[in-house]
């Protein structure tokens, strides 16, 4: 392969759709190689000893780690097609700003939403609750996060569309009837080749979330 | 003021003075405007509304906010005079990533180190030790973090080294004897007169921290 671009990667990880997206965008060729995230692999621990976590971005065998710096990475190397990020820094800082609120806000509640029962659960959920609210409130009545063009923010978030039908049913949240914009949105952005590539299917990530509840927690809810 | 920069802030902020170092080094005046932290000005609330948080860096009345943003809009608005991200995008996306990890491994025990007592501090404590130690690894024998000239990383760490006595005093924690080549590092950056204008008296950040536990905690500790 020309350039010589591994991503280490976990079908279901919202993290690792933002790297396969923008690759996809830029029509760079990549191997893409599946991790097991409960044995992961000597090349990852190698390629990201600080965390230890997909995705990882390998280019002529130098690690790149953690995903929107991976897209910035991809937008920076392949600047003409598709550009990810905006040409003017405030545009492009207001661009960090919202793809830097979903890192810190969503990633705690959202895993507390399929991993946790009771409580807990019930406290992820006003959480995420919020953030549904703000980022809706955020896009307004714009075509994407950044006005008419796809990028870094719609990126950042739309994998957690695919998760959408899990936190509704596992965590009994209701995203679709309350959040009708997003839901646009997000159907704005699987009109997109690289996001129709990257998303797996919703039942999918509820099967295998299923599946993991049954075993973890002893629970069985559903029959999917 | 030409440029019309104001920047909210709080003079104990390590993230503050990040973004105070990086406008003095593109020489570039602007207002800075102390905020009450227990009362924050109107203008803060309206400027950040998301996090409500300092710093926040108005440039032409519009609000850039989260500090490490800041420095890279700082670096994009005024590239010409001593660049703080390197131009390879490759060294880029490894600044982006050391500075991040500093964002995701600091913030929380740093805190827990002055503002809690016993098990809570303990912890924070082992795992500070554990972040000093990945950074003078990675520091390792060079100059600065990126090599031989002064960048982000410096930049997103140094604010920290006014705290070390604070946290050497308050949490009992050995930095100076145990990290030599940080130490070296940290007054290699104040060499810097943008570091040494932008970072306290590390006597008045203790001074502070130790009146805060005296009237919060009840505990006196200290005699300065």
């Amino acid at each position: 392969m020309a350039e010589e671009i591994i991503l280490l990667d976990y079908w279901a990880s919202m993290f690792g759709m933002r790297t396969r997206i923008a690759l996809e965008e830029k029509g760079v060729k990549y191997e893409y190689r599946e991790e097991d995230l409960s044995n992961k692999s000597p090349l990852l621990l190698e390629m990201n000893p600080i965390h230890k976590k997909i995705p990882v971005l390998i280019h002529k065998g130098k690690p790149i780690c953690e995903s929107i710096i991976q897209v910035q990475y991809i937008d920076e190397l392949w600047p003409d097609s598709n550009p990810i990020l905006p040409s003017d820094p405030y545009q492009r800082a207001q661009a960090r700003f919202w793809a830097d609120y979903i890192d810190k806000k969503t990633y705690v509640p959202c895993k507390a939403l399929w991993s946790e029962t009771g409580e807990k659960q019930e406290a992820a959920k006003m959480e995420f609750i919020e953030v549904l609210k703000t980022l809706d409130s955020e896009l307004g009545d714009k075509s994407f996060f950044g006005g008419n063009k796809f990028g870094l923010v719609d990126i950042a978030f739309i994998g957690f569309y695919s998760w959408f039908r899990t936190y509704e049913e596992v965590a009994n949240l209701t995203i679709v009837a309350k959040f009708p914009k997003l839901i646009s949105w997000a159907q704005r952005c699987l009109k997109r080749e690289s996001v129709a590539k990257a998303l797996p299917d919703s039942d999918k990530v509820l099967k295998s979330v299923s599946d993991h509840r049954k075993i973890v927690l002893g629970i069985d809810e559903f029959h999917v």
